[in-house]
């Protein structure tokens, strides 16, 4: 489907328009519509400008609470737990990780947990806040939806839930790692499916443990983690972090986010953010990390590019961004200047350039 | 090849004495066999008293300190380095694990990190000395050879580097996770070259990405992460924690432990120990655990056997091996028996019953 690159800035003031016309806060529409926007620039499309359709079909819908007493309970120095109150996902994470890297600060570690929190997109762009303030961090989301069972199950249990980790560097461009625990995520099943092409096997499986292939049956099959049973573990241990222990939803009580719009997802997020530093000197820390990375990214390549690390391809495609605006399809576009139109915001997306 | 069921009690004292006569501080030694023991016990063969030649080599090589004033190092409520002084892992270890504990019972969370120490053995081991306290538990290491590169290179900069997690629940068996951050590990490996069967496809490859699978070329191949470059970078993630923070080896200053018995490895190991009641009350919590563990138990099983979750094959392996003796090689009681009969101990392992 063909793009157009619209500026970021475009892009951001349209969701907070838009968020605002439809009694959300402003203060709450701007930091939605900034973490939207970021997912973009890093380009995690699913989780950017694309979920604001469905955002504001919740919001119609009475599925949030537009006016959330967001609170901290359960307050120790290094640790929190975030009280949601059903407010917009990115609002609550985002306070959820100013805590945590105040306790951080002072503590050395902070860690806190959300409750009945929601769909707070793209993992990676959490853990880049912690790291712009110099700090590492691991950020842990429990999934909108069940997609996968447990390995050797065949009742849908585990979302794609994933995790993204930071740790910062001194002069060498920093290490960011966001991944799903299953092999495909549904934003990427979604491209195929649209696009009416085959999935890769490994990406989808039947009952019995046959590969789907077929976009057309994408719907009837099951994620598969990876590494078999170890990503399943893994997925397993995420719930627990985001949800069990959070007093969030995980398992059978995960509300799915596309069907139902109005029940409250009591959705469940946790970070830790650290001091990269908790046991070396600053210096001799970031030393250390500039030489491993050093070394990784000009060590010898299988193809013609250089080895490239876990963040290095979201920094690149962030500077691609930031100059000739994010690419957005036009059917996206003429959605999403519907839904501006529909509640009475102006706003023509107007192409970079 | 055929095992004997040998009593763990036999094998700690085995391992114990020829450890002592070979001039280890009788604590030390005690310590190390009871790991050794432990990882056999569940079922982590490759980690157990099959460790405990090569760990003989290495001493009488040189290559341990047998006296280590193993210290701790910027010492705060929440974190601490364990320095270890090139002892044994399993000592420097359960150190770190000592420390991390009481700091979880006191601020709710112990964040410790080794530095100079050694190969530890099993992870799952360590996780369960905090969930035996009644805490959660994260565990990382970086392993003692490398064996993959990063994702896209060619230059084997990455081990096999595991991470364990600890759960504990009220009346459910608790969540337990040990796994290699590769397909397969060298021990795992191991097993099919010795036994001269192919390896399955996936578990090794050439540097061009193709499959190997003859066994004989096992060691010219590389290790595959699981899920390519997701697993490659929570690989990379598991050696900042474990080397980079810490101060330990990570990437080309790894020294291999099987080929050089003399050069201190400077291991890194980190272990974050916590209250899993940061957020809930304990019995809220418990209930919560109990709820989903039960439920992905009960759920519908793919095969006749109900769903399994990481941790419940351990635990069926420890009461069968405390019931019946561990099972031991037969070369591998002929080796450990030489191995005592050389260092003067006098010890017969009889096979249980």
């Amino acid at each position: 489907m063909p793009n157009e690159r619209i500026p970021a800035d475009a892009l951001r003031q349209l969701a907070t328009d838009v968020l605002v016309a439809l009694d959300v806060v402003p203060e709450h529409a701007a930091i939605t519509a900034q973490r939207l926007v970021e997912a973009d620039l890093r380009g995690r499309t699913g989780h950017g400008i694309i979920r604001l359709p469905p955002y504001c079909t919740r919001i119609r819908a009475g599925g949030y609470n537009l006016r959330p007493a967001i609170t901290v309970r359960r307050d120790t120095p290094v640790s929190a737990l975030v009280d949601g109150d059903n407010g917009l996902g990115q609002v609550v994470v985002t306070h959820a990780v100013d805590v945590a890297v105040d306790k951080a600060r002072t503590s050395g570690i902070g860690w806190v947990g959300t409750v009945r929190s929601n769909h707070a997109g793209a993992a990676g762009v959490y853990t880049a806040l912690a790291l712009n303030e110099g700090f590492g961090a691991m950020y842990f989301a429990v999934a909108n939806a069940n997609g996968m069972p447990p390995w050797g199950g065949r009742e849908r249990l585990l979302g794609t839930n994933p995790i993204a980790v930071a740790f910062p560097a001194g002069n060498e461009p920093a290490f960011e790692l966001d991944i799903a625990t299953t092999v495909a995520s549904h934003g990427t099943i979604d491209v195929k499916v649209r696009a009416g092409e085959p999935l890769p096997e490994g990406w989808v499986q039947d009952v019995d443990g046959n590969p789907i292939t077929d976009p057309a049956r994408a719907d009837e099959g099951f994620l598969v983690p990876i590494g078999g049973y170890k990503g399943s573990g893994l997925n397993f241990m995420i719930g627990t972090l985001a949800g069990i222990m959070t007093g969030a939803a995980f398992g059978r009580d995960v509300v799915s986010f596309r069907d139902d719009h109005v029940t409250p997802t009591n959705t469940g997020q946790a970070i830790v953010v650290f001091r990269p530093d908790l046991f070396l000197e600053r210096g001799e820390y970031e030393r250390r990390m500039d030489d491993v990375l050093h070394d990784f990214r000009t060590s010898e390549s299988a193809t013609d590019d250089p080895v490239r690390l876990p963040g290095d391809h979201a920094r690149r495609t962030i500077a691609d961004n930031l100059e000739h605006g994010i690419a957005v399809p036009r059917e996206l576009i003429a959605k999403l200047q519907a839904l501006a139109e529909d509640v009475g915001v102006d706003a023509r997306l107007r192409a970079t350039g």
